[in-house]
């Protein structure tokens, strides 16, 4: 390969780390130099796929000055540390979201990465799939003339086991975290939060004080008005729909089936596949689209979205709808 | 009632003359005011209902000197001599298709009916849906260029008896009828006809030496080929769809749910109910458009279609398809 | 006309007074003996028009003794006090909606209705659309499991103008109230409301301190989320969509085009016209079933829904919104 | 890599070799270890990228005995020779459709073919769309009954230049070839052929005899009736669709819009862009998926289809459905 590759070091090598292994892989450009996983054996199988690297230390591989960029998918209490010594290191980072399910340790971090010369970006993955990337294009060229309602729906095939729950920070800062993101990439300065949180069908999520079903309304700046439906489960797939409505019209985009096919009979016509209900698969195409605009990034030197703050941005609502769920009052906000 | 009103006399009281009845009825500027049908029970049942006078004997109504125009509902078979004595009594004349399954009858009656000073118009009612009607409108107004393939679904939910079969003239004349008329709204001069059939489920129509299932195949004037799909019967319910397709594009009409309702569960996505399976209920805004359109014909004095020459082309078209899936040759026509 | 027929006085000869009268008119068994209204001149056209009675005063008609309904479609202001003297003269009724925009004068009059032999009906149309209909009997048969929420979109096709919007009692008592109603056919239990309004786009609604978009969003008593998204005005016509998702499944309903047409060229696929932008039509069968089931009511005696403590829960959950909607903070309810 | 890959020997890296090379580098357990073209500098490029030998002259790799199999990808008049030196050679055989325009030169290789121990497969890759693949596992497994009514529609965006209609065969054995292939995946006897063809828009074609718009029927030996409908030009994209109507109900695969994103506006509603208009795109995963069942085969000895005699019998219909175009006549077959 040639030495202008920018050369990456991979930390993570579970089910997500898995995926931006095989987009580097894909992505003309890049070089998979490093994988670090502590457990060295995972580490390894990527190592060997694709001709890298391992350790299990991720030191080793910040300090080789070997990389030119490190992918941060490791659990998200490692991300502000390894975030922080990334940026010492002079090496692009691209990180997982959440950045931290705390804020002040976001915002202990805040100045270092908007000083640093390096390009930082978050993996809001969902911002690069097709369908809501081209929405987001058109309605900034303004064929829906000024957006007024912004409608979220998002809904998982299945909840996250217990052990997941209790240490996944709340719905809001777990799941709804995608949508907040997705809320301004289209309506950016968000003034106000309120939410509704309801234990509509999993126990075990409302013994770990959290809710299986939400739905979230914000105020834009401009008088927007978003509104985000949740859910842990979703028995026909993954439900994944956005509804941009505005001043001269409205652009939807729906859920992706497997195939067109439809299937006619006495009892029914029409019917199609459930939706596909692995989100890897579903948003296979948005990660490699999202590695692809982070190496032209690093390429071009120009800082490219979402960025560091956009992830303390939906952090921020997500405590926001968290406090306003169990007080039941609107919470103001300034992102 | 204003003395304005084009009083109706109505030839045929069974399942379709009770449609032609509640479009009377329903449509401003007209009266129904007598009722006729061999079976005098019949006709006094809508006489009753809408205040109209009853007779077993069509001549006393149209000689009655009281009406204004007929409404030919009654078998096939009668048509021609209703058609003619009707003419003859200075009467409009709507009659329902076929004109009449014998070509030799219909050539018979052309002159007279060309003559005549009063309006003759054929019950082709799928002219008058407004699906086909739309696309019909844009596509003359030119919104897909020229037209260069037509394409006609026409599937029913169920086969006739066999005792209809065995007088029905066989499919092409029965059936693909409307399909050749439809064919011709959109592209008048069919210049060949091919024909394949097949006996793919229902063994009496085989045994009356009929085909169960169809494709029929016609060029144009200009080029244009028409293709034709019918089967006798489809378990989801009526299949009328159409595809006109041209140097700038396509319109498609698909078939009607009966609600938007969609279903969605582990098994499958968007789920609809079947289609509509009545045809009354599918086309009932067609009758009263047809109607209302024949009204505005004998009103302003202008020849409405479709014409006479209409459904004698449609059945110089069915014989041609009954000719050439006989044959296995294509058979050049002139309409 | 047998005398078994019910015969109805009709209050109110405005937009939906005609509507009233042309559904009575097609509804067997029925019968309009009087229309009455201030305007007398429109109270005479559908006199004329139906061979009814005509009146400038609701008393007469009421206390006739020529009638065994009234159905009120007069302004809002009038319904209290013709309902409470339609009941006094044993007469049933079919009110529209609202019963009034003052909670206390509908409390005042919930002893008298509640005590009443007659049938009291409210005129919450939506229920009545055949997919509206259609989801809730569905739902109600167990095809999704336990409705976990509700998702309700009504946008109309533009505002008000500014001397109704004056008089309107705001945006949730005059528009939202209908999907307050439908959120309560499908979950009647509701114990907590919160709203959240903007001033997107109509100066003279934020002159009136009313709103032009908002979100609601309520708990049910079984931990369902309900959410109603609304907006004054969507330029593609008619937005009126349900989404009743449940443990085992979900059911959408969409919105109706005028017909099944497609457009495809080279700039675009699968283009439709616009929605229905006119309540009137696309709520046409609705309006008929309606007064269909209330003759039904009278006739078995049966109490049939929407009841006038359901005019009574819409408008408590609108008072609650405008509330919550002023203050940021979640109002309980009790319906 | 491992020493039990298949390794493959690519002959031809034009437009269709170059996606062939990269599915082979996509697909596991396969090594593209030649590749041939006589223009050597296309062939280079993509044994650089590979890491591929090269080669001008496909006897070279054929006889190199460095590989397993060779994927013929040259144009068609080179196929039958280097099918026939390939066997000769003991290698399993993948080779672009047709096999050839002249069915003699077909037939003369058939028996050395059928004799062959090797596995010799033709590219008719639209069998492996998985929406053409899914509707041929469920119609195979009986969801629809007996299968009456195949309806397959295919037209191109936009016609070949004439140099390449000029030695194309014509459209029937250019074109339409993949739809003789596709409706034998689901009926695979055929009896009966008539097609009716028109020059409706393209003067250089007409020129060379050939038709830019066609229209197929063909019977099945079971009483199947197959439409298939052409056109050499689409201007909104990519046409593809397929109808297969049963006994018991029926599938519909309708096309691919590039997203899910619906438009809406004062104008129209539900508006998608034009579908995918380049079959590299569309067909990708087909390609991918043809040469994964390629080397399973190779692997396990078990010979799967689309075989010789496959594109053998669609060579026949295309035959029979030029000359019926040209006769007027239904052409019996046997296949």
């Amino acid at each position: 390969m040639s030495s202008d590759n920018i050369r990456i070091g991979l930390i993570g090598a579970g089910r997500i780390g898995i995926v931006h292994a095989g987009s580097i892989n894909d992505t003309k450009g890049t070089e998979l130099t490093w994988v670090c996983d502590p457990f060295v054996e995972n580490a390894q199988k990527l190592g060997d796929q694709y001709g890298a690297k391992v350790s299990a230390d991720p030191m080793e591989v910040i300090n080789s000055g070997e990389i030119d960029a490190i992918l941060i998918a490791s659990p998200t209490p490692t991300h502000v540390d390894l975030l922080s010594a990334g940026i010492d290191a002079g090496l692009h980072v691209m990180c997982e979201k959440p950045i931290d399910l705390d804020i002040n340790r976001v915002e202990a971090l805040r100045d270092k990465v908007n000083n640093a010369k390096v390009n930082v970006t978050l993996g809001f993955n969902r911002r690069f799939h097709p369908q809501f990337e081209t929405i987001n294009r058109r309605v900034k060229a303004g064929e829906i003339g000024n957006i007024e309602q912004l409608v979220i729906t998002s809904r998982d095939p299945g909840p996250a086991p217990q052990s997941y729950i209790a240490v996944s920070g709340g719905i809001f800062r777990d799941m709804t975290i995608h949508d907040f993101d997705m809320a301004r990439y289209f309506i950016p300065r968000i003034v106000e939060v309120s939410a509704v949180g309801a234990n509509a069908f999993c126990d075990y999520i409302a013994e770990e004080n959290d809710f299986d079903s939400v739905t979230v309304t914000m105020k834009g700046a401009n008088n927007e008005i978003v509104t985000i439906i949740n859910s842990r489960r979703a028995n026909y797939g993954y439900d994944q729909r956005l509804e941009a409505f505005g001043s001269e019209g409205m652009f939807i985009a729906s859920n992706v089936s497997p195939t067109t096919v439809q299937h006619f009979n006495g009892n029914y016509a029409e019917q199609r596949d459930p939706y596909i209900d692995n989100f890897l698969e579903l948003y296979a195409v948005a990660y490699r689209r999202e590695l692809a605009l982070f190496v032209e990034g690093v390429r071009t030197g120009q800082q490219l979205t979402p960025t560091f703050d956009d992830g303390r941005a939906a952090l921020i609502l997500a405590d926001a709808a968290h406090e306003s769920a169990r007080t039941g009052k609107s919470v103001k906000v300034s992102v």
